[in-house]
Order: structure tokens, then C-alpha cells, then sequence
């Protein structure tokens, strides 16, 4: 896994986890945010048997995640609200894999962001409809160092990031 | 809970428990078999509150399936295949629910039964395109003493039976 190590985290970071569900492969990034310096701590790709069963697939894949979240420990995830224009079965098989990625999430007490991919886009390469590669370039960019698993990883970070943003902003604005 | 109380389960009994997933109300229905002798145990419906964040009424379907399964001890668990032929926010809600479902089933340790609904409802009804309110009637039929809890109780009670009959059949073939 690549990492950087929690060496590198100062206090008053928030360490936050995107999550690109998927039920064949599941993208994570870990990012530490400090306002609007952000750090890679690691990322990677789960990957479930289509072999096994749905259900092993699915604990394995909630496995995978609890074991990820007690080793890092993050105050808050992300995911990327779902564009549902594939065919019903790959929307059934997406929506099994994200309500444990959603639960794995909530159950360890975390509040979960939900952006929309058009979000995401504009906050990391500042426009809307950037291309998947300029959002890959940008994460890359943003995040030096990084060595990304591929490409549910990066897409995994790029959601962290936005939220990062969010944040970051949410703190900007006076609280009345 | 409806419940006609452990006491009247003989060793050697079954425990099934079916399942019929929703996000806003997921059935359930336990059953105990010995063969095709079948005894109902209890139903329900677990019910989460749309105005919560997703992976809060995610939360609160586990942890009601959680609570169940551990009050309960099921053997063996089944859910109905879905047919997926409404639109596709509907499949991704309804696949986030059963995602959790499936997974709440097989971390504790349980096979999870799939059934078509045709199969549901020719195991019930003995027909393959019985209307819901035969499966229905059916199903109280089969289950006497039972109390249904509503319509989605009874669906999960109905795929409860089908996985009884199904073992049922499997022990009569015999092993190579």
C-alpha cells in the first residue's frame, strides 16, 4: 500500500476517506486535510472474486473496509453521488456494493459526504465537465507523492479532496 | 413481534429466515422446517425514517438485522432475485438496502439463498405467475397461528418457505 506514513500528519488534521464503491473493485484515498493543505496518506483498490457468491462478496468487501478504517482511523469519508444511466442490473450490483461502503462508513461513527460527479470535477480541476484524465492529472497534482492504484483509486481521492474543500469552506463561512 | 415462542421448536428444526429488502421497509419472516413440516416463528418489518442521511437508515437496517439474527440464531437465510424494471433511483435504493442485508446474513456466518419470484411463488402457491394475494394467502395457509406484519413480512415469509422447501428436495436427492 502506498503510503507516506502518519509521521508526516500534524495535529489538527482531519484525515478523511473517499470511497469509489464498486462491487468488482472499490477505490479508497486517505488524505489528511489541514483548511486547504492536503496530504496523501495512501490509497488502493479492493477487489472482490465474481467467483464467490454475492453475499462473500460483499463481506469481504465490508472486511476489507473495517480493517482499513481501524488501521487509519478517519474523521469523516466521501463518495461520489451516483449518475445511474448503466443498465438496471449494474445499478443493482453498484447499489449493493455502495449501501456497504455507506454502512461500513456510518457504523464506525463516521458522517458520510455525498458530491455530486460534477462537483467533484469543479473542485478538483475547477471545471464541471473535465475529462476523467484531467481529474486524474489534477489529483496527481494536488496530491505529490502519490502513487495511485489505478483509476477507482483516483477517483477515490479526487472525492476525498472535494470534501477537503468543502470543509475547508464550511469553516470560512461565520457560523450565526 | 408476532411469535409463537421457541418452545414449540424440536431439535433437528431449521431455522430459516427470509428476507425482503427494502430501504424504507425491509420483511422479514422466521420460520423453523424439519423436512416440509413447517412452523412459523415470527415477521416483521423494519422501517427507516427517509428524513435521516442514507447511511444512517443504512445503520439502522443493520442494526435491526443484527439485533434479530442474534435473538434468533437462524441456520440458513434467503432473499428474493430482484427484478429490476423500475427506475433506476428505485434499483440503486433497493440494491443499497439489500447490500446491506446480504451482508448483515453472511457475517454471521449464513448461507444466503437467491430465488426468482417465479420460483417463489410456484414453492408457494404452486403456480409460477400467482397473483401477490394468493402468495399471500397462501402463505398464512401454510403458516398457521401466523400474524403478518404487512405485505413485505409476508413476501419475506413466502422466500422463507421457498428455501424449506428447496432443502427439503436437496435431502431427498441422494449424494454421489
Amino acid at each position: 500500500m502506498p503510503s507516506l506514513g502518519r509521521a508526516r500528519l500534524r495535529e489538527g488534521d482531519l484525515i478523511i476517506l473517499g470511497l469509489d464503491p464498486g462491487l468488482g473493485t472499490t477505490g479508497w484515498g486517505l488524505i489528511a486535510a489541514d483548511g486547504n493543505r492536503l496530504t496523501h496518506i495512501a490509497n488502493g483498490q479492493i477487489k472482490t472474486d465474481a467467483g464467490m457468491a454475492l453475499a462473500t462478496r460483499l463481506l469481504a468487501l465490508d472486511l476489507a473496509l473495517t480493517d482499513l478504517i481501524l488501521e487509519h482511523q478517519p474523521n469523516g469519508a466521501a463518495v461520489e453521488e451516483v449518475f445511474v444511466n448503466v443498465n438496471p442490473q449494474s445499478t443493482l450490483k453498484l447499489g449493493q456494493a455502495r449501501g456497504v461502503v455507506l454502512l461500513a462508513a456510518s457504523r464506525s461513527g463516521m458522517e458520510v459526504g455525498e458530491y455530486a460527479a460534477r462537483l467533484v470535477k469543479k473542485s478538483v480541476v475547477g471545471v464541471g465537465n473535465a475529462s476523467k484524465d484531467q481529474v486524474h492529472a489534477m489529483v496527481a497534482r494536488l496530491l505529490p507523492g502519490a502513487k495511485v492504484a489505478g483509476p477507482d483509486a483516483s477517483d477515490a481521492l479526487a472525492v476525498a479532496i472535494t470534501h477537503a474543500h468543502h470543509l475547508a469552506s464550511a469553516r470560512r463561512i461565520p457560523r450565526k
